[in-house]
């Protein structure tokens, strides 16, 4: 038994709502030609300390825009709206001013500072009085209990993503924190968080450097490690918000912290990818024996993104030439003669050559939901992993009619 | 009408072997299943200057080991062999013998020095003997019209790629020289030649230098710019004969030839493209106004690989968010205020905001079987392109099942 000061105890259906002071409102707003719920508001019983993740295109969505010179001013956060179904994205001006309003809306009607995130389609105008006369409703009707805000924020998403974990102090006076959150994803996803959204939040309080660090460390081991398509949208940001602190917090109680806060990451993100669009089958990759973190997060995620590892995943077909091949394409210096493939429990290829392997193992191996595949590229002592879901026929058909 | 002092006549139904001087024979030795030709040679009448530009895959099959050391020697090159169903790719110590042995018995059978090509699967022992004996069966029917050489370098190709122009004087005594190439590749291209062969000759004698210049100079305007799936294969090799000249050719009649070879690479490229995996429709991505050629290649690159681009593009459907969104993710600099981006002979983009178009005039765009994107970054005079295809239920069948 460990002798850790702090015990983590996952929440059977815990939410970003499990963790006290976080209420939520939703409605249906219309921008969602199905009618279903396309607006959330997040609201904190005081202004937290938070900080934000948000994408790395260079096409960023208005929101992002918004809510990044928001930050920028400071970093206490009181409410958050997230709108589906259209992205304000590549809106120009207009979808500008049209964030700065969601924003403004927000403020008025749930205290601010607050923080706007938007999903949907790119490129078509925000029907923003629709929106700004949800978040009015919406802000009328907060309570702990939203199960519709977990679905308003979705988009071709299937089930709901959420998580939330206590950290129990395990000597008395037992004091119990909570962290929990929500997401939503299931295409566009890749490293650097696409069509992404994930907030999180915790009511153990924090300076707010310590909210920065603790999510830009969890992200890295959570959303960063999935791949559903290779591509990184214009909106995807991820939030966490903690209760402010002027002192530093124990440093024992802030590993416990985040521990929680990688563990729920890190579920949002596994539900992400195992709701990945058209996904049949899942792959973890493996890669260790790296020169640096970098190199094998790069060849990890050159496996992960295939589109011919991706098929033969969906075959059931354990064709490993071509993840060796995917390798050798990650621009990382490779010396075939060090590397090892390991597909399930089977090595397939060592000290520079293809393994016998009885076919039949290596089919029962390829015909698991949950395929993992180790890399061992011999060359230093780092190593990464990626997930990754295979290339279907339903993969193609969300995405070749999608517009909504 | 120009002045220049040399026409290009292109050859309708011309290939490789319309170069006076290159014959070719073939074999079926029964590596593919299928019981296809799957083994060619091609030979020379006489020691020709050669260059051949290779994968840069850092798990690159033993013939590509074993060819780009025989050129390192001397560039002289009388014969090639080239067989299809096995790669002979990650296949250690006994591929680099194997893809020796294939050497040896070309040239002791044909002449040599020769080189070594192999494309199909990866990771599984070449059948040695079956390859070596074809070798020596296919040289001794060697002949200038070998329909069987053009089919046995093919895998998941569904046709032939061959190409041939004249180089016609104008003038008197209207000198005629030939220059002509064949190609498989239908999966796996990518730039930098993904299972991509390619074998071109000419009859104009040309010193070392300029053959290695010009097969670079074609290569980049022609396979570098096409992409089917983003994968580059372990195997591509592209090579180019000419006959042997020690003095410098004539600088305009060298400008005719650069243009005739790249004219063939470009045709071979585009049967290439033509014949992607489970293709139906068609994108030609232009990008310019660049900063640097490497931005609007890395820019047309991330548009021409993105698979929401190319599940758009499947289903007809002009999502242009989506092709915005995958040139934000090229990690290159964009300003979306200076962007213009054009569908068909719609601007759809523009001044950092949409430009309304007719849906019905975008749809019809989109509903061709061949779509041009031009996208301008507002920032330089450089530029670049890209051909690419949709992504399919054709290219998921043809993948998630190949294994040979």
């Amino acid at each position: 038994m460990s002798n850790k000061p702090y015990v983590l105890e996952p929440l059977t259906d815990g939410t970003l709502f499990s963790v006290p002071g976080i209420r939520g409102g939703s409605r249906r707003t219309g921008v969602k030609p199905s009618g279903n719920p396309d607006l959330a508001v997040i609201v904190a019983d005081q202004e937290m300390n938070s900080a934000a993740m948000f994408t790395t295109n260079a096409c960023a969505a208005a929101p992002v825009h918004v809510s990044r010179a928001r930050l920028a001013q400071s970093p206490r956060t009181r409410s958050i709206v997230v709108n589906s179904g259209n992205a304000n994205a590549l809106t120009g001006p207009q979808g500008m001013r049209d964030a700065e309003a969601m924003l403004h809306t927000l403020e008025q009607s749930c205290g601010g500072p607050g923080l706007v995130l938007s999903t949907g389609i790119i490129g078509v105008p925000l029907p923003t009085e629709k929106v700004l006369t949800g978040i009015r409703e919406a802000s009328r009707d907060l309570s702990v209990n939203q199960h519709e805000v977990v679905q308003a924020i979705l988009t071709t998403d299937t089930c709901e993503k959420t998580a939330a974990v206590h950290i129990v102090e395990r000597e008395a006076p037992h004091r119990t924190w909570t962290v929990g959150g929500i997401a939503k994803g299931s295409g566009m996803i890749h490293p650097n968080m696409a069509t992404m959204l994930g907030i999180m939040a915790t009511n153990l309080p924090l300076p707010a450097e310590h909210v920065r660090h603790a999510l830009r460390t969890a992200v890295d081991q959570s959303f960063h490690r999935i791949s559903v398509d290779g591509d990184t949208s214009t909106n995807d940001t991820v939030v966490l918000l903690a209760p402010p602190a002027d002192v530093d917090v124990d440093a024992e109680l802030f590993e416990a912290f985040q521990e929680a806060l990688t563990f729920v990451a890190h579920t949002l993100a596994q539900k992400i990818v195992n709701d990945g669009e058209g996904a049949t089958r899942w792959m973890n990759v493996h890669v260790q024996g790296a020169r640096s973190d970098s190199d094998a997060h790069q060849v990890a995620t050159a496996i992960a993104c295939s589109p011919l590892v991706k098929t033969a995943l969906a075959g059931g077909n354990p064709n490993w030439g071509r993840i060796m091949s995917a390798a050798g394409n990650a621009n990382v210096p490779l010396s075939p003669e060090n590397l090892t493939l390991q597909l399930g429990e089977h090595i397939v290829f060592a000290n520079g050559r293809p393994i016998p392997v009885d076919e039949d193992l290596l089919n029962q191996t390829f015909a698991e939901r949950r395929v993992t595949v180790v890399l061992d590229l011999g060359a230093g002592p780092h190593k990464s992993s990626m997930s990754t879901i295979d290339l279907t026929h339903g993969y193609i058909e969300i995405n070749a009619e999608y517009t909504t």
